[in-house]
């Protein structure tokens, strides 16, 4: 095989995300150098431009130009470090390892370290934005080495989609600074969809609106302040009819699978004490569609007490909750983002992080701009931000919405779950100094009060000793 | 020193819970050793009966009869493994340690299964009701060895807390399920104790009721249905005065403190996939609290259009809403009991293990009865039991007070959580084939048919490819 030589740029790994990358590098004019493990992989690979598929990751890496740049985009876990102990022997000092996948970023954390004891600086990269995001131009998260960075950015900016003349495509902050924002981001992701769902429940059980009724409305709210690619894909899902000319989204089992980046980000919201309830619902609500048989003998058992849903001006109204839900969702998720930055010392500048999905992700969404400006002004929670125009209209709605769908005996968790984030935002004087006077009671914890500095201990019973 | 013989059990750590626990021991008639560490804990302890305190391990563990029986009463975590090593070189096959300190359940998996490849039998027990349960008989939920458990339960037993003739300690499985079972005892405690808060706030803020209303409320569920400790201690927390007069209370600050028990509780939860909104709004409840600055800034720039609430014969619905709250929050501790029991193999036996609280601990409560009964019945969520009597008219007053206490802005995000729990376990037909739907179109994750077996692929956008 005549070999060229001064590849720019390896790509290692040509499943459907990896193969969607190379072809965009390709594309953009980046002399690529690929690897696929099977005879197969590497014949489906088609592309116009220059690059050369290998079979061996040796001859792959002689390919390179220094220092050596190698995209990884291999399933998340284990497989990454097989890897990278595959590539290790063949490296030099300086030379860069990328991987794309959705690593932990505590593995991340992980490999940059070890890693740099070898003199190899390793990139932990979020790509959003499925294969074809991938393909015309994914949102990228980078974190890690800022050595490599400087070294490859401008690489991995030209593949990124692009809002306006800016990349959504930055460095973010050292070790896995880049994963933690994609598995934020996720998380958000999660919380979207679910409140999606759970306003089409109440456009359908609550409002009892037809399919196509419903539909009309997800299509007309595209063009609206509610644009984003969720909205967007809504809208085509819902029309979608099987081969039937029925609807198909009613032929889907209500049973939801997940990765586990959702249960990350709460894992991650535990560890560090952010509050992100619409997150942890989404969440759940997939956990909780598995047990079908408890859902189907709690309708038969659980009464309820309804009463039907009446709702002027429903239109405009859902829209304006559902609104302040996304606001609330991106809310929880930065703020979480923010924690962390702190805690790691990874130093995120928080409008960059937001600003990078304003395209090519699953969460791109008109509003982004207004969140990536009222993280401009303050790193307050953005909800507290005067940048989204008459918030107050949309938490009148809201209200209404959550008030008449617990009437109406709808489930709607998430909504519920945003109108209690809503209002704990408001609560100036919480309710937990029941909580500390009960544990002091109970389990002598002690507690701290309003007025003098210290730990006290109250005998707080009758006759107590 | 003449140090008497035939000790049948030690004590280990004579801190506020190992010395209630020792004299329990010692009052209950057993011959007690005591190890104290420092000299003050030694000159501290005082009791009626048979004990000598050692300030040496050895002649401690030498003044014995084997099988001996170590009851270690030390903080949880590392320690406990400091403690075991300085033990082992001492025991001899067929010994019993016992972890009684709130250790975290996979801690004493492992313990169990390194001590008995040294031929030591290893419980780890937890131990429920603070100071005065120590010392007057606490809850104890035993796991780990069996054979241990056939050798000293009677002396666990006789410490415990009774339930008319039942003693409120029992072996609830191999390796960590005792552990689990107080961990999960732990959770539910957050939730109740959350959800006593929140009523409060709707009875203050929501309602308008004076202190001295609110204090005669909870006083007089004390001899309803509602009958526990924690709303004993609610009403007389409430009652209780600061030195000018007026409410305690009042002067604590609303920043609550945790240990790590309820977040566990959570990781477990997610771990394992079930749904717990309730003991998770009341975890982070008290994470919230900690950022009294956001929630400043909140009071002052979120609106709110609130209406005055306005609660027919509040009293008895206010009762029903928390008695419907209290079961909701059993259910989601007992589902995550048995997920994790399957899990592990641990064999739980669910009624069993609830009705150890029925005495003792602090989650105590007269509903635990027929929580009992209900499991013996069945082992589906409990919600779904008979044996609540009118859980209809409970269900209405839920229902209406979460839509109320919306409308009046009033912040009780456990009771919405225990709406949305209640009324997704009717909903036979969930809203997550919108999910399936979504994440198949943007990342071709498949999804399944209620009318086919089969994973499927759609191209849900007008010219996809």
């Amino acid at each position: 095989m005549d070999v060229m030589k001064d590849f720019e740029i390896s790509v290692y790994g040509l499943g459907v995300m990896g193969s969607s990358l190379a072809k965009n590098l390709i594309s953009k004019g980046f002399r690529t150098a690929l690897f696929g493990k099977s005879q197969e992989e590497r014949e489906r690979f088609h592309a116009q431009g220059e690059f050369t598929v290998f079979s061996s990751e040796e001859e792959m890496i002689k390919s390179l130009k220094r220092p050596r740049v190698i995209f990884m985009m291999v399933t998340a876990g284990s497989v990454v470090d097989c890897v990278i102990d595959g590539f290790v022997p063949f490296l030099d000092e300086g030379d860069i390892l990328i991987d794309g996948g959705n690593s932990h970023f505590k593995d991340t954390q992980r490999r940059c370290h070890t890693l740099l004891e070898k003199g190899i600086q390793f990139l932990g990269v979020g790509v959003s934005g499925g294969e074809k995001g991938a393909l015309m131009g994914p949102s990228m998260m980078v974190g890690g080495s800022e050595k490599a960075w400087k070294s490859c950015g401008h690489i991995l900016e030209k593949m990124a989609a692009k809002m306006g003349e800016e990349y959504c495509c930055s460095y973010l902050g050292k070790e896995g600074a880049g994963h933690y924002v994609k598995m934020v981001h996720n998380g958000i992701e999660y919380a979207l969809i679910q409140l999606i769902a759970d306003i089409y429940s109440v456009m359908k059980k609550g409002l009892c609106l037809s399919r196509q009724e419903i539909t009309e409305i997800f299509t007309r709210w595209k063009g609206t302040e509610l644009n984003s690619y969720l909205i967007d894909i809504t809208a085509g899902v819902l029309a979608k009819n099987d081969i039937d000319g029925k609807p198909l989204v009613e032929k889907i089992l209500d049973v939801a699978q997940q990765k586990g980046t959702g249960s990350w980000t709460l894992e991650e919201a535990i560890a560090r004490g952010v509050y992100v309830p619409t997150i942890c619902e989404a969440v759940f609500a997939r956990y909780f569609s598995v047990d079908q048989q408890l859902r189907k003998d709690g309708s038969q058992v659980l009464k309820a007490t309804t009463k039907p849903m009446i709702l002027e001006n429903y239109e405009e109204k859902l829209k304006d909750a559902l609104y302040l839900g996304m606001i609330v969702s991106y809310a929880q998720g930065v703020a979480l983002i923010k924690k962390a930055s702190e805690d790691c010392g990874w130093e995120i500048d928080l409008p960059l992080a937001v600003s990078l999905w304003r395209e090519g992700c699953i969460i791109r969404s008109e509003l982004l701009k207004d969140i990536t400006k009222a993280l401009k002004e303050s790193d307050k929670n953005i909800l507290l931000s005067q940048s989204f125009g008459n918030l107050g209209r949309r938490e009148e709605a809201l209200r209404e919405i959550s008030a008449k769908t617990i009437e109406a005996g709808v489930a709607a968790p998430t909504f519920l779950s945003v109108i209690s984030y809503y209002d704990s935002c408001r609560t100036e004087k919480m309710n937990v100094n029941i909580v500390q006077a009960l544990r002091d009671c109970f389990g002598a914890h002690t507690y701290e009060r309003t007025d003098v500095k210290g730990s006290f201990h109250t005998l707080w019973m009758e006759g107590e000793k």
